[in-house]
């Protein structure tokens, strides 16, 4: 990637740069930062028209996601628009599964849907083990382009679903109220589903060991779905594959800078330390946990990341701004916090009080 | 009530009778008993082929609730059929908004409805405060014919929906994915909020008293929404208010017996300390809160409820029992633990699966 040593040398001799580059990439590795970095989850998504314009010109979110030069577009949307501090790679959890063997309908309105999904040890069987360069080279496609795209300006995130998660959708079809076809099958046939997690976590940590390799800077693992486990199953069935990709990622990119590994488990405010001692750099954190006590809990073995409720964004933005404050208070001076959502951003909020929301974390220091 | 206070000194003149009322109130008092007592959340629900044909007669939900001979009817069902320790009053938590002047509708297979739902204070202020021997004439006639259908087999428990999570629906008009009304009102309208959520509390109040006066035996509250909420917004909007209903209850029933008082947060397993310091005898735990920890973390203060998960009961009985048995270990030997799942039941289990549940619970000591 002659390009990327290029821009990483370039930005080693840019001041400018390499300052906005290294804030969230600092924040992540607990060093002292001049101002806190943010981002916010899902920041190139419905609630910005330009996102829904260039959708609309893909005919479909799948097709958005399997064409980088749309992929990079919407990723860099909420860059140039938002001033956000971190660009995060666009595209969607479940295309692991696609590339596995499994086909993916994503119905306009309805969410995603696999219409074979998988029930038992022989549909395990039928999973095939994807080459992330073949049958996924679109994500690294896009994440090279963004990479060029972004010319230093911020890092560049890349992620992927937990295996649990992930297994969640094959298992149901899609999305699901109550999870009962996926918890039946470990609940009765654990042989089985621990077999599909492994076949899902060997995809998972070639992905992201292609991802760093293409350009991703940081790498967040989102586990949306661990927090419907008790402590026990979410032991045994989610975080123990998060462990392993924690330490098959590779520590360090091409170009030689530490690739920091985010964990966010939604609902997971219960397991803080059984989340730290993965081995994560960060852990995301969502608005249900206290900062404070969370900082108390792991010590600073981590940074954390997060952790506005998505839902205040409805308010003004004179309430959006005093409480981002009042998360940053709680979060307290130490390094190693990037402010974010507790959760995706929402579809309906509108770009304004998006903004207080970026603008508010930004100000804080210095401001 | 001659009825009643004829049936507790039955009870004390029979030895048998006495020692199975006792199992259950006695462990939410954290009294030594002989076995530990068992009963499911949402007992008398649509997985009971009986209920579904009482339902049916009664032509629908709500005459089911306001009809206190089929509500008494479906009461008992899961005495009679399932064998659990306890009884619970079939009702809805949302015949207290009903019972305010909110009209209340329950279109078949589409949950709660309320056309005209709270948004500010000038709807608050339109709300009435029910006497619930009036209003709510018909739960207290249900709870009496209870009493006296049940004849001290097992004790009977009341139950009211918080204040908060009563006002989810009163403001959002039914159930809610992202509940962004209503939080929308904390965060911009804080005032009205409050100001609906005492009202709330006080309707509460006189109910629980009421359903005390008219033969519950012990009350819990249900907080199904209070985990959608950041730790402060928890205190403020959700446990103050249960606090206070903790505190307002009446301590003592008619018979001269302590009425013990079950909070049940569902998500609430990183606020324990928060939810005993409420003063409640019993803490309904759900299934992603560890049993051993949380004793860890109350110490003695409190009973605990719960904490299976209901989707174990997808599994076949073998495996319903081998987990039932693992969740009263994790318990430990304590006094003061009344087996339950960590949520209702849900529609399509199984009848046998529910039975595995329940006897797999009962046969662990002595067993």
């Amino acid at each position: 990637m002659p390009d990327e040593r290029g821009r990483a040398r370039g930005c080693a001799n840019n001041s400018e740069n390499m300052t906005t580059e290294h804030l969230f990439l600092r924040a992540c590795l607990r060093q002292a930062v001049p101002r806190r970095p943010v981002w916010m989850m899902r920041q190139a998504g419905r609630y910005l028209p330009e996102y829904r314009a260039t959708r609309a010109r893909a005919g479909g979110f799948l097709n958005l996601c399997k064409t980088p030069e749309l992929a990079c577009e919407v990723t860099l949307q909420p860059i140039d628009l938002m001033g956000v501090d971190a660009a995060i790679l666009f595209s969607d959890i479940l295309v692991i599964p696609e590339a596995m063997g499994m086909e993916l309908q994503f119905l306009e309105g309805e969410g995603p849907h696999f219409p074979n999904p998988i029930r038992n040890a022989a549909d395990v069987a039928k999973l095939t083990d994807p080459d992330p360069e073949v049958e996924l080279r679109y994500v690294m496609d896009a994440l090279r382009l963004i990479r060029k795209e972004l010319n230093g300006r911020v890092p560049l995130i890349g992620f992927t679903g937990s295996p649990w998660t992930l297994a969640t959708y094959m298992v149901e079809g899609g999305g699901s109220k109550n999870f009962s076809t996926i918890k039946k099958m470990i609940y009765a046939d654990p042989v089985s589903a621990h077999k599909l997690l492994e076949r899902v976590t060997e995809s998972v940590i070639a992905y992201l060991t292609a991802q760093v390799a293409a350009g991703a800077q940081a790498v967040q693992i989102f586990d949306t779905w661990g927090g419907i486990l008790s402590t026990l199953d979410f032991r045994a069935f989610s975080l123990n594959y998060i462990k392993r990709i924690v330490q098959a990622v590779p520590k360090v990119g091409p170009d030689g800078q530490r690739v920091p590994v985010i964990v966010f488990v939604k609902g997971g405010g219960q397991w803080l330390e059984d989340i730290a001692d993965t081995g994560c750099d960060v852990m995301g954190l969502d608005w249900t946990t206290d900062p404070t006590e969370a900082r108390r809990r792991v010590g600073d073995r981590v940074a954390f990341q997060g952790n506005m409720d998505p839902c205040v964004l409805y308010a003004p933005p004179e309430v959006i701004a005093q409480r981002t404050r009042a998360m940053l208070t709680a979060f307290g001076d130490d390094p190693g916090h990037i402010a974010n959502l507790g959760h995706g951003i929402l579809p309906d909020i509108p770009v304004e009080h998006a903004k207080a929301f970026i603008q508010a974390a930004q100000a804080e220091i210095g401001g």
